[in-house]
């Protein structure tokens, strides 16, 4: 199948290029740098350097045999969004092309109407372009968990039967974000939703939990190949977050009281999630929607198994209670629903203390690297911007 | 109180600021003209022409001896909200300043996307300018009964609460839109609900119904303090674009079944909602959602009605069904609640056959201006642009 995977420079982006790749798909890869950019303004290093698209795509040629395509541009430019669809035509689209990081969405001002119209556009002209050039691709959009919020109902997959007063309706799962850039997920699936109703198009949307690990089945003893890996607090996920702290001797930053429950998932889930949903594609005029975890945990648990992992490696791990630099709630009800990727076919990975230790072998290469001031700086969800 | 009305050249924009500047507050209005630029653009010429704001705003103050101070920018750009924010700070805020057609926004990729940044923007740098500059100012915002849609159940006004699998849990109301338009509306409410949480703004979202009639208690005998009245498919709404095409002796043009219902207001309900919603201020950090309509009527019913007065006047006045342009449901279950407003005071206008004749003898005078080719151009939601 030809697929274009928008936002592969990404953590995400560029490990689904290469196992849609290894699997026999064709694929390209589109980017503006939008987030290697970003991270550079707010001196957010990576844990390590990473070479460009171009070269990455040549390292995975001369690595597997197989070619990936690059475009190097911005999907809220339309012209160039037309020549990519126009000469690409795919028959599947992987939308990861966002500003990516809830931190950096409440930052200030000019970041918020970043995050707004980047993501709102870049989603828009998605859409467009499908409309346009191939009609019938697929829509695979990276939508997250958050998107639902922590309701004191048990979440469901994607919509909610709701009867009142007598009578019943299926409604889109009502949605009520945490922070700005979940609010344009919320937005983004607001968007899909109507095209897919007017134009019949075919769109699975992904509520993905935080995603951990940088290894997968292609890159494995290759370095070059890994994916973009953030440990600081605007661009990294928790976990990985954790295990950068816990090898940096930097006591693990718990926010408010750590009962905050979230799905989680390793990354090697992430590819096989997206690679059933490509392969299975969503019926003409559906929106098909996936939560897409594997097992929740509360901030706490996975502090404690960070600890743990760390300790069994000689490290000398501390947990550290700071004051929520959020607004959300640090303890509530938590269920949700995850059986649709199950029923495609999907086989968990769980998160092990084997799992773990492998993330702290590839952190504890890159310990020089590390910057106390990039691990935790306290964005403020109350801050005026 | 000192009120700021953003797009106060608009069809509600300016019969609003005069009437709060009739009832003692200070007003200021601001707007780019945009809705003007649009309606020139896609040739949809108004019923009469009109001053622009500094000139009506002179005309106001020898007509009332009141004065209302224009502002003429860009919302969206936020050097220009800054300053008019640091130089009035207002008390309230009207947030009319969007674009506000269904079908401009199915028009084509790039009416879409001006839509989208356009009104998210404008909504998102009037909640920064609140933020940065008069914190407890309450946001009063324009929304829409469309962003309900038709769902299956009544809609209540503004929340919905759900038991399911035994909980509870008390949601803003699914909203599900019926055009792009209507979309970036429902996205507006996403955005204010998220910082009300945040930051504690005050906030009320008016859920209103489609709104007829040019006559207010403000204008009475003097045409220049008229509203803008548009009549064309684009920019008209259904009532005023009914008594224009029966004057014009153009088949009322009804889509489809003509089953389609919804709530409908006066003009003059208007003005006395927002000033109501202005002089109760929501509390800080509360979202206070009102439907906005006072009675509900199909297509058909108005077509019968306008087709009665019309021949009250001697008109030969012709129904027509035509092909259904749009993609919604021709007929449908429709039970919006509407009593907040009542409660706040409102006494309804509701649509007599005084009321309709009213406005038939004001398209009257201008029956020379109105032109067959912006009636009806049957703008499809099935477009692809």
């Amino acid at each position: 199948m030809k697929i274009l995977i928008l936002g592969g420079d990404g953590y995400l982006g560029w490990p689904t290029a290469m196992n849609l790749s290894a699997h026999g798909h064709e694929v390209a890869v589109l980017d503006n740098y939008l987030r290697r950019k970003l991270a550079t303004e707010e001196e957010s290093g990576p844990l390590y350097d990473l070479p460009e698209l171009a070269e990455r795509c040549r390292l995975w040629q001369a690595h597997s045999g197989k070619e990936i395509t690059s475009y190097i541009g911005d999907l809220c430019d339309w012209d160039f969004v037309a020549g990519v669809f126009q000469t690409f035509t795919p028959e599947a689209v992987v939308h990861y092309a966002e500003q990516p990081s809830a931190p950096y969405s409440m930052l200030r001002r000019s970041a918020a109407t970043l995050t707004i119209n980047n993501n709102l556009l870049a989603t828009a002209n998605t859409i467009f372009a499908v409309r346009a050039f191939c009609p019938d691709a697929h829509i695979v959009k990276l939508g997250t968990m958050g998107e639902y919020g922590t309701p004191n109902i048990d979440i469901e997959e994607g919509w909610l039967d709701v009867e009142h007063k007598g009578r019943k309706h299926k409604f889109l799962y009502p949605r009520q974000a945490g922070s700005l850039y979940h609010t344009t997920k919320v937005m983004d699936t607001d968007l899909l939703w109507f095209y897919v109703r007017m134009w019949d198009l075919r769109v699975t949307d992904l509520m993905q939990g935080p995603v951990y690990g940088m290894m997968t089945d292609e890159n494995e003893g290759q370095p070059d190949l890994y994916p973009h890996f953030a440990y600081d607090e605007i661009f990294g996920t928790v976990l990985n977050r954790f295990v950068v702290q816990a090898v940096a001797n930097y006591p693990l930053t718990v926010y408010g009281k750590g009962g905050q429950t979230r799905g989680y998932l390793n990354i090697k889930d992430t590819l096989n999630c997206i690679r059933l949903s490509v392969e299975t594609p969503a019926d003409a005029g559906e929106l098909r929607i996936f939560n897409q975890f594997v097992e929740t945990f509360s901030v706490n648990d996975l502090a404690g198994r960070v600890k743990s992992a760390g300790e069994q490696l000689g490290l000398d791990v501390e947990i550290k209670s700071i004051d929520n630099p959020r607004k959300e709630m640090e303890e509530h009800y938590y269920n949700p629903a995850h059986t649709g990727l199950l029923d495609l076919g999907l086989e968990p990975h769980f998160l092990t203390e084997e799992v773990l230790q492998g993330i702290f072998a590839v952190v504890l290469q890159h310990k020089d690297r590390i910057s106390d001031d990039c691990i935790f700086r306290g964005v403020k969800w109350s801050r005026t911007g």
